[in-house]
């Protein structure tokens, strides 16, 4: 993730240039002397730091990017805190609600001897211009009384029980670095973009599944048991009394990166698919009858969001534009005062349904949420 | 659904001349006597009745044809079984497990003094050629081992809230009638195709919703509880160990009866979409990986199942034709002495499952479903 | 050809119960007496000939069906217009312009001396209902000023260098009894529906090709040079100022029956789809800009043409339905008196554009269509 | 394009740090020193210049970049290639042949006493990953012998008559600047995938026209003629044998900039779709038969082109990334010391095809291209 949020601040100059402020990359920290110092030629890093205590000291740096593995995001992200700097950090915002919580009160505290601490969340997919424009659609009350939310977030690249857990690019496979399986790391996804368009979840019903129950660790040359969950699946209900189904695994063949979501309204419906993530489907049941059909709207026109940023229409942006997107939103709310959503707070708030997750798999029932009342 | 069926017996001289036994159409019944006789000559039945009894009671008919709502059902099939006659049923097989257990009892104990009663159901889906092709792909064993099962049935029909609950041509509104709503009606076909391609399941989490909570009964003119499920979604275990999940709903606008499901194995997935019922959509995971991808396979050709019957390679079939299908199959096992899947006793473990999953729904609790262990 | 007409008149009386006119199918003719008494009993019909001049010279039959090769239409149809019969014919009319010519000729002759005979040519695809709709569309003006109209017709199953020319099921392959290749057979669909959606055609410029240019003949048993198109291509331009664009092969390797066509209008967009017949795409400039994309609508619904006659929405018909339609609007128009379009006359329209088409790809230059101008 | 361009060098370090040469942006220039001093800014141009004739004296440039209207690029290139420089072109090469032969005669000339000057054509979708793909599995036979070639290049943006010709930011539409209309713009990338995938093309018909045939000029204030062409279609043989169909417009409604291609072979075929970047379609006949069909290659994993050095699989990129393909295939042909196609030589085939195509729609008759028999 690191080359993707690299790039994000590098495109800023070129794609926005009209923002008040610009990225300064000062220092990039990784424990690989060698390879950090390579990674910061490649990407324009004026130094380097092999312990990220030291760059966290370093008072000309004014904002801190945690894309470490999500171990080490509390502590990184309260020493940060402490040291009164902004704070951008990748998804999940942490292993479990329990340390996501010391990490947002670290925040308030730090807050709370003067201005707030600025914080984000890499919940990127919300910046994908063709969820934007579903979150204006939403926003616009087009779809009428809301009866259904689906999303997926398929993949299938650890069918093999050859592949080992933990380890050099694999940490996402070992449950101690991780916190758990495709819960924190893909449906993650799912529900910060489905609380944020469809409001807060209030109870849940899950099921997980390791289809591989024991893989060689990579770190101990071991053969270990698998902590994480290859599989999860949930229903629940959201606050505006819609029901939710969400789904998500590591062994669906056919299926590189299949994020996907629904809503179903009274009026009309969307849909989004990761895969051809240029593309936004639109259904509206107030169109003449004999003429009326999903809409795939190709998304790549100067009056859809972000896109006056990039091409003419018809020409399609990529994944990595999500996170240049969230760079310039961020440093816009360094001009005018506000959040770039998701603040550790909001983000908190998808932690709270990730544990309800697991503990209702784990306990075979319900479990509410907790979600703030007041949250969207 | 009396016009599918009757269709389906037209049929058969014109596609499947070459079967041993040819449907005649002795009698149609029906309560009001002018449309019977209109439907009769409409559909070339020989004679008709307005009592059911009556029709039961004749001699010269060899088998009865049930296509009534739901709460007719059993006292039809037990009057039917108790005169010795083969036995065509509409799905699903009962409202409850415990009227589809009486007629399995009845079934078999008309069977005990001499041949066994031939029994179906009408799950047309199965005999959908793309739908017979999926399960020529699983028995192959071109999947591989199964790691994940989902399907939903998706209808947006009764989202007005003018719309009646109940009588003619609404008797699915209605639960006295119906048993119950998406569960009995949609999920049940779902839950049919699924044990069928991918073996028992053998316990289910559900939530089900009525989002419209009264309507106006047409029988008695008075705005009464809606009894019904809208919607329902289940997740559960299929016997084989993989993952199974259910979605039905009257209330996914832009959906007409979009009826999918997809299987994901360790070498091959398959999809199934009812809108665009002759493809299936594959992907094997042994191809070469950079040409690798969904192959869109137009179930048109005639070494494709059933499709010698019909026209040329790319020429598509419709609905009305899994009907076809499934008479010509009946006639067939007549010839053969095997069974025409699904039978009385087959479609009984449909019913346990939806059963299951009402249970789950109403106790907000896992519930085992009992489905014969020697089930497929 | 012989089964989806003879389905056609079969279905009428169970789909169509409200005409005047009821098709009774008299007799059946063919040269083989043994497969054509097997075809009777199949399909219903009363009675067999062998000889189709002992058909003609029949009393009690009213209307004649010519579904033989192309080399045989116009000797049939001048026999039957002389005997004051009612004529269907397969398309293409004929093989080419001055054995069409003739044929309108005999019918405008025989009909002089009283009430004009009744004559339909089965381009059966202006009544797939999603091809009726965007009749329905074009005709409402929603497209505003056109621009564009194209069209292809890809199949792939003459690849084979093996495939014999000639013979049975194979006179496709054999000019003299089809009169040429693709541009007969399959562009004669899309030139028919394109005049028909779009005006008519005023010139053409064409390319043809016959990529294996040598064929065993099944019925001389020689290696002989083939004679028909295997391809064409050509553009062209309408009456209404629009461009063409036309291609047909046998040889696009992947294409079952591709048929599709798009007309492009200053307001709006439609296309279609043979491979997915229940489909109709539309776009609308018209539409609120963020949300403006290509419709997917799925004709089953009973407000769309002739769908009340068939299933619930979201089940779709398949290709022999079109036949049924253009049976029962057959029936309705002895009702009426008026034309059951096309008539010899306006397909003889179809035939100037196809002569028009084979003569420029012959001499390498633009022809004039010579199309009535009153036409359309 | 400039934009486009710019961005190209910029992404070079990032994404492709092993390559020999990196871009070193000296200078840019353009008329208005007050934009083109904040384009500077932007894109992290070292200093501007107003005059291009200056840009082309400075002796520490080696490279420019011509990204100006169609009109300049002749004489342009002559000064850069005179002055010993590499040059980079937009497409189209020129206006005419006869320019774009001038060019290619001043490249021979400054290569004639020394080393061959460096040059490339921004035909960018040659390095979209899944048209690279496309080359590939037709360089390696898969698709078997060709009989099919067709591409369209489908947009709307002009079909108001209100748009002005000529001017700020619409020079395309003013034949003077431009050459011609859609078959410079558009069809000439349409050609040279063609002929780089199925090579040489050897005679075209040819069809134009101009739908408003007059408009506002913005330069001039009058209302003018329109001298570019609004549509373009031909079909033509390719050397190999296999007929080729290509059409462009600015008047199809729906279409924002719709470029497909496919090719049909005796065993396989192959189609993209420029809407759908990321996909390549795929169609194998050695596909066991029951489960043959399209394939949808989501052409974003790492053996795929270009695709090591972006995201991960299922995460697709978009349209300026074939740009950034170029500039590194550009340097790396500055190590390898090979060409970094299309070279101007080569574009001027293309020039050669489009030459004949606007000669062929004048004089309404085939035109030889003339294309080099050793090209491709």
């Amino acid at each position: 993730m690191g080359r993707a949020h690299s790039n994000g601040y590098n495109r800023i100059t070129n794609f926005f240039p009209e923002l008040e402020y610009t990225p300064v990359l000062k220092a990039v920290c990784s424990r690989n002397a060698v390879k950090v110092q390579a990674f910061a030629d490649q990407w324009g890093f004026e130094s380097i730091e092999t312990d990220w205590k030291a760059l966290v000291a370093r008072d000309e740096i004014d904002a801190i990017d945690i894309c470490t593995p999500n171990d080490t995001h509390a502590e990184i992200a309260l020493a940060a805190a402490a040291a009164g700097k902004m704070i951008l950090c990748e998804k999940p915002l942490a292993r479990t609600l329990e340390e996501g919580q010391i990490m947002v009160d670290a925040i308030d505290k730090a807050g709370e001897c003067g201005v707030p601490l600025k914080t984000t969340v890499w919940y990127n997919y919300r910046r994908m211009p063709a969820v934007t424009l579903a979150k204006q659609i939403v926003d616009s009350g087009k779809l009428g009384k809301i009866y259904h939310y689906r999303a997926n977030f398929l993949q299938d690249w650890t069918i093999s029980a050859d592949l080992p857990q933990g380890g050099e690019g694999l940490w996402r496979m070992d449950v101690d670095a991780a916190g758990s399986g495709v819960t924190g790391d893909l449906l993650a996804h799912c529900i910060d973009t489905a609380m944020w368009l469809n409001g807060a979840i209030t109870d849940v019903s899950a099921v997980t599944e390791t289809f591989i129950k024991e893989r060689m660790h990579q770190l101990t040359g071991k053969v270990q048991p698998v902590g994480i969950d290859d599989a999860c699946i949930f229903h629940c209900h959201f606050a505006n009394g819609s029901l939710g189904l969400f789904e998500s695994t590591r062994y669906a063949r056919g299926h590189k990166a299949l994020y996907t979501f629904e809503i179903n309204g009274a009026d009309a419906s969307i849909r989004w698919d990761l895969h051809d993530l240029n593309r936004l489907e639109y259904f509206d049941h107030r169109d003449d009858s004999i003429v009326r059909g999903w809409r795939s709207i190709h998304v790549t026109d100067g009056d859809q969001p972000y896109m006056n940023k990039w091409w003419i229409p018809g020409c399609g942006i990529g994944y990595e534009h999500s996170f240049v997107h969230q760079v310039a939103d961020f440093l816009k709310s360094l001009e005018t005062g506000g959040d770039c959503s998701p603040t550790f707070k909001e983000a908190l708030q998808t932690q709270k349904v990730c544990a309800a997750v697991i503990d209702s798999a784990n306990s075979r029932s319900w479990k509410d949420t907790n979600v703030d009342s007041d949250f969207v």
